[in-house]
């Protein structure tokens, strides 16, 4: 089929009219079907089930003889700290534990910097209005953590090669009320970029005009690999030691997508000093991270080694789906010239873009097909995609053949819209 | 042995030479022993071992057919809710399930009402200089959680039914600064104390000058009994709502001193409004607490029955230590009108009173001759008891031999400062 745009309108009409019998067959269905969340599937989580059981009820003693069962410590045990720390190429002092959610390290460095600032800085709030850069489209519950703290979010674009440095260089060191970054460096969520080494060196050279500006990097995919090979971005810690920054990071890192997407670990990583000064913060805050969760991950994975092993499996199941929405896409809209979407190497995204102004429609008509998208626009900062135009598929948790029922309508819908773009 | 203000100084000064040379004597040995936490000791903690391998590498689904490995839920699964509430004698909807640390609910709450006001009010922070009445003696970690979000403390005095009723209403209905207080209503830290119910009910009916003060009910001894009956006290929750004030208590639970003190599960519970409006909240800030560990309490406990029956396992190891320290007391103090105690009936400390000015002296005594004991002071807002006399005597931990001397070297070191400070 030739591109849609070298079509003639009465050529237009008449694939319009096949569309819709064809979207009224996908509605009569009545199918109820989700690609809305990018979770771990059923399969996936099975790869762990034995971790509900590798702990015997004599086994409780970290290697430092602390008593996982009972209260203390604040930043996790030595060994897990150290599988963090090899994970990311860091020592485990650059490292601090926590509970399950890497979303809530993140929210509560956000909170503590807005009510007590950074270190021994003045509170954000107290300065003015706080901003953030917010690379775009991006994590919707990054954007969620400004609202909350009525941040306001500056959209920054997305390249190949990860955020216009250009555009962050320049804010960063013109507005010293701009006071941090959301990044997803590796497998970027939803557009599943990796981040390159000139970016990541670039971010490591700021100079911001807020000396209490904080780069909050997201590495939630770092072992979240779907090709054959693995990439690696820079060590962003070191790198911003070695520039002079060292307390500019703040790194984290979950095994929400490892283990147990309710049930997991996971960890802030940041300088020494930064750790040192957020302990102090933690000792006020609560008894310490669930010791014997992070037992149970030791154990079931032994060592850095082990969770990337793990990964294997995880890629494994992984692979087929991702490939299922390539195929699909090109073949159902390939060539086109309606729309683009990304090939990604990790992580849980398909990022695609519709034609300008179509995307919240295209939602809207699956939706109608009973295929539930994740909400057009959620990938800007407060739900506003310029351009109307994109939509993040997650083909991560629904069976293979859902996952394709899905795509078949998701495509058809596509189509009829850029039809009746074109046609008006 | 008579009293000792009624010895004679020459008396008193053949008294102080005998007891110098015990004292020395208890140096020489060169012990190390701990009294300072109240934390459960192995023979406890090891109650519950069982429940690392209680779940099978297949029992994952909540009731409701949640998969407790997975993402989603913010505020607990309704096994794990109802058994709270039950506990409680609260409804599931008046519960929020959140990880293993109250402590953590009590700061993420002062937290937000600080930076976000109480519901839809102004936040704490913006309406001047945020104050809360604390109990004293109380818990120093409800008091550096104060500290730490610069909240002046006002002190109120501890009867034998509780704080002074009299002084908190004066205070909260005539400052509407006053956005908190501190209460742990049951087998009170540190002085075991029960609230009566006149005293609960008096808290129900308090009428603040601040619409959005909140009464923090930390409820961290509410199954804790030792003796053979168990105290209740009024359900605060209802009482508030028959009151007319459904939204003004935060109740606050955990099982630290149930199951494993640092893996454990807390909760949350206030009127169904209140939790509402803080599940909005919570999923702006985390994926959810960790579903699995809920489900293995559910697995160990099975309900709330089962929950008391186990506590009557922690009360049976727990007894002969409170009876040591209540006999060795009464043979080596008893009488000599130099201190008082408490003869809790329940919760985790003995609060002992020495004489005025002599507090400070005896913990630093007590640590030449290697006795740790909690700080002096420490159950006093900013650490400062007014009268340098209370101090924390915590017996859970130690093995009972160690215990034994533990209090045998403290008797000695509170008898030298009470006849050091008659002779002065």
């Amino acid at each position: 089929m030739k591109p849609y745009n070298q079509m003639s309108a009465s050529e237009l009409s008449v694939l319009k009219k096949e569309l819709d019998a064809a979207f009224l067959k996908h509605k009569e269905k009545g199918k109820k079907l989700n690609m809305t969340r990018g979770v771990p599937s059923n399969e996936q989580l099975s790869l762990c089930n034995e971790m509900m059981t590798c702990l015997s009820a004599s086994d409780y003693t970290a290697d430092n003889g602390t008593d996982c069962r009972n209260y203390g410590g604040v930043d996790g045990i030595p060994e897990m700290k150290k599988i963090f720390a090899d994970l990311l190429e860091l020592t485990p002092d650059e490292v601090i534990v926590g509970g399950n959610s890497s979303l809530a390290l993140m929210f509560d460095n956000v909170a503590v910097n807005m009510s007590h600032g950074v270190r021994d800085g003045v509170p954000w709030q107290q300065q003015g209005q706080v901003k953030f850069l917010c690379p775009s489209p991006g994590y919707d519950r990054h954007f969620t953590v400004c609202k909350y703290f009525h941040i306001d979010m500056l959209p920054i674009a997305m390249g190949a090669g990860g955020p216009d440095m250009d555009a962050v260089e320049k804010a960063v060191s013109s507005d010293p009320m701009i006071k941090g970054i959301w990044c997803v460096p590796k497998y970027s969520n939803p557009t599943g970029i990796v981040y390159s080494d000139e970016t990541v060196k670039r971010f490591a050279k700021l100079k911001p005009a807020a000396d209490d500006f904080r780069i909050y990097w997201d590495n939630a995919y770092a072992f979240h690999y779907l090709g054959d090979t693995h990439k690696t971005i820079p060590n962003i810690i070191r790198l911003c030691e070695e520039a002079g920054n060292p307390n500019m990071p703040l790194e984290f890192v979950s095994f929400s997508k490892v283990s147990f997407a309710g049930a997991s670990v996971a960890c802030m990583a940041s300088s020494k000093s930064n750790c040192e000064y957020i302990k102090q913060r933690l000792t006020a805050q609560t008894i310490g991270p669930d010791k014997i969760n992070q037992l149970r991950h030791v154990r079931f994975f032994k060592n850095a080694g082990g969770v990337m092993a793990h990964m294997e499996k995880h890629a494994a199941i992984l692979r087929p789906r991702f490939k299922l929405v390539s195929d699909t896409l090109h073949r159902e809209l390939g060539g086109l010239g309606i729309a683009e979407w990304t090939e990604p190497e990790g992580g849980y995204f398909v990022s695609f873009d519709a034609p300008e102004g179509c995307a919240k429609k295209i939602v809207s008509l699956c939706a109608q097909a009973g295929v539930a998208l994740t909400p057009a626009g959620a990938t800007f900062p407060d739900g506003n995609d310029p351009h109307d135009r994109n939509i993040r598929i997650a083909p991560t948790c629904p069976p293979i053949g859902e996952l394709a029922e899905a795509l078949e309508i998701f495509c058809t819908v596509v189509k009829l819209s850029a039809v009746e773009k074109l046609l008006t």
